[in-house]
């Protein structure tokens, strides 16, 4: 098969890229660096000490003796995007190539122009260059359970059976999306749920939950070939940021009560369901979505397990319940189906101690590289809390 | 009260803006003029002879003695959305100011992009525009009936009360938008919820059907008052059209079997609803969605009416079904609530034999200008169509 992986140079796209090469499929990565510059931007860097994306082809290709392409640049600028699926002409599309952070997108007006613009033109450009030259192609992307948001009923797989004054029909489910980033995903997938009925493109998008871990099987076989890990307040996600302010003593930033509650798994599964996905493509004009997650925790609760796993290893950690700065309840009904992926045959690797401490330890190797600076709660959703106009 | 307009240069937009002058509030109208630009681009122009919107305005003011100011720009382009809100301090802001053609949108990429980004980007900096400088003022924002699609159950106005494995919740519609200038209105109608439930603003959603007629009791006081009326594939409308089709001799063309059934309204009750609307605001934090339309008509039976009419006038006209350009369902349920306008006071002009007469007879005084070979439709939904890739 071959591969196209956009956002090909980042925390997870790196990893995937490796996995698809390495089970013998064609890949090539796509990527403009942008996660590269947003996260030095933002005064932070990867804990990881990240090599470039041609010294990490070439490490990959001293390991496993095979290539992987790459293209240089921006799918939401001119024709890139089209040029690149004429030439390499893909099996299969694994798009990653988003911006990826919630508060990033809050920051400012330009924070939030550049996270849509971004992410749903560039989608947009990718779904017409599927069509012209790919269509037969299957899109594979980065959804996230944010799109949903926590409505009081069961979540279900992208669709719902609603019954309404006497008539049936099976709707894409409602939408409550939290952040402007959040909003990006889900106007991607109506446009890709439109492409699909019209041109008959057939498309998974992946709704995943909060992704933790720092390793894969293939990022252990040289040093050169980890993938980047970030634990600032933009970009950092909730397990791997307590796991960072664990190891350095920073007290576990809980926002508000910690009773939200979200779907997560481990980077190793994000890898193995985009493989299962691409193995197992929908048919013409198939628009399918499968929720991306392994267990649900609340924030509370995976703030003490850091804590326990860190006692373990000899670390005090104290947990904080910082004002929060997003809106959202933080206490609320969730329960989200995610069978799609286990009957393909995920098999989960589920959050344990042991998994905790090891990532602990990985950490404390790259402790000296953090900057504890970044990683208190600075972007608000609501302006009014720093003061700002209204 | 004071009203902003965006896009009062358009079919719909300056008898809004000359009905609210006319009641006594102060209004600007902001447009970038691209409405006028796109219709040459493509060949045609307005079957009516309109002036500038400077001599507009200076009609207006001989006319009625008030005055209109105008902002000359694009809300999607640079701080000028931003700029013009903190200058005017609008209490209220009518938002017209979209590409708003389907088959436009479906052209080419470029014409998808710019839809796409002229829509929500330009809708997206009004929302922080509003954060930042006019967090009390409402929005009144077009949106379209489109953005609903044909489900097999009654569509509600925007949110529907769904039960599902024993818990309720009361949720956005699900959304089956026909094309990607009808998915932008899907786009905008979620930012403007997310933009009301975290920044507390308040904003209604006019969800509107098909509108057709050519004058309002304004529009009819000067002849440089008239409001523009496009008859051309891409920026004519189903019932517009046909009349125009009627007066030159044109075979009014039914796209497909014609059982698609949609809302439908006179342009005098757009007017009418957004000044309802205008007063009785929302209240700080709510997403109002109205169903603007007041009958609904399948295609077909359009073209009979039109048809019908023509004869009285002893004009003799042909219905062709022509091969549908659109992918949407040409047989199909739709029962759409449209209450909440009605009980703020609408009363409907409904469609009658008279009122088509009276358009026909608008019509045949400009038949001269009319540019016959842009009224065929060219521009399909699916390249094979059209014989290009794919």
């Amino acid at each position: 098969m071959r591969v196209l992986i956009l956002g090909g140079d980042g925390y997870l796209g790196w990893p995937t890229a490796m996995r698809f090469s390495g089970q013998g499929h064609e890949v090539a990565v796509l990527d403009s660096f942008a996660r590269r510059r947003w996260v030095e931007e933002a005064g932070s860097h990867s804990l990881t000490p990240i090599v470039s994306l041609e010294e990490r082809i070439e490490a990959w290709r001293e390991v496993s003796g095979k290539d992987i392409e790459a293209y240089v640049g921006d799918i939401a600028e001119g024709t890139f995007v089209a040029d690149v699926v004429r030439e390499f002409e893909p099996d299969a599309i694994v798009h990653y190539g988003e911006q990826p952070s919630a508060p990033w997108s809050m920051k400012s007006v330009e924070h939030a122009v550049t996270t849509q613009a971004n992410n749903v033109i560039g989608s947009l450009k990718l779904l017409w260059a599927m069509r012209d030259y790919a269509p037969d192609a299957h899109l594979i992307k980065l959804g996230t359970m944010g799109e949903y948001g926590t409505p009081n009923i069961d979540i279900e797989e992208g669709f719902i059976e609603i019954e309404h004054k006497g008539r049936k029909d099976t709707l894409p489910f409602p939408k409550l999306p939290g952040s402007l980033y959040h909003l990006s995903k889900v106007h991607d997938s109506h446009n890709i749920h439109f492409a699909c009925r019209i041109w008959g493109l057939r498309a998974t998008d992946l709704n995943q939950g909060v992704v933790y871990g720092i390793e894969t099987p293939e990022t252990r076989l040289d040093e050169r070939l980890i993938t980047r890990f970030d634990y600032d307040e933009l970009f950092g996600t909730a397990l791997n940021r307590f796991a960072v302010q664990a190891v350095i003593g920073h007290p576990l930033t809980v926002y508000g009560k910690g009773g939200q509650t979200r779907g997560f798994l481990n980077i190793v599964d994000t890898v193995q369901s985009v493989l299962l996905t691409a193995e197992n493509p929908p048919t013409e004009g198939e628009y399918r979505v499968f929720n991306q997650f392994t267990e649900t925790f609340n924030v509370a609760d995976l703030a003490d397990k850091v804590q326990h796993a860190a006692g373990e290893l000899g670390i005090e950690v104290q947990v904080d319940h910082v004002a929060n700065p997003r809106l959202e309840l933080e206490q609320h009904y969730y329960n989200p189906t995610h069978t799609k992926l286990l009957e393909l045959g995920l098999e989960p690797t589920l959050l344990s101690e042991t998994l905790i401490e090891s990532m602990l330890e990985v950490i404390r190797r790259h402790k000296d590289r953090v900057i504890s600076d970044v990683i208190d709660p600075v972007t608000q959703w609501r302006p009014e809390l720093l003061g700002q106009p209204r």
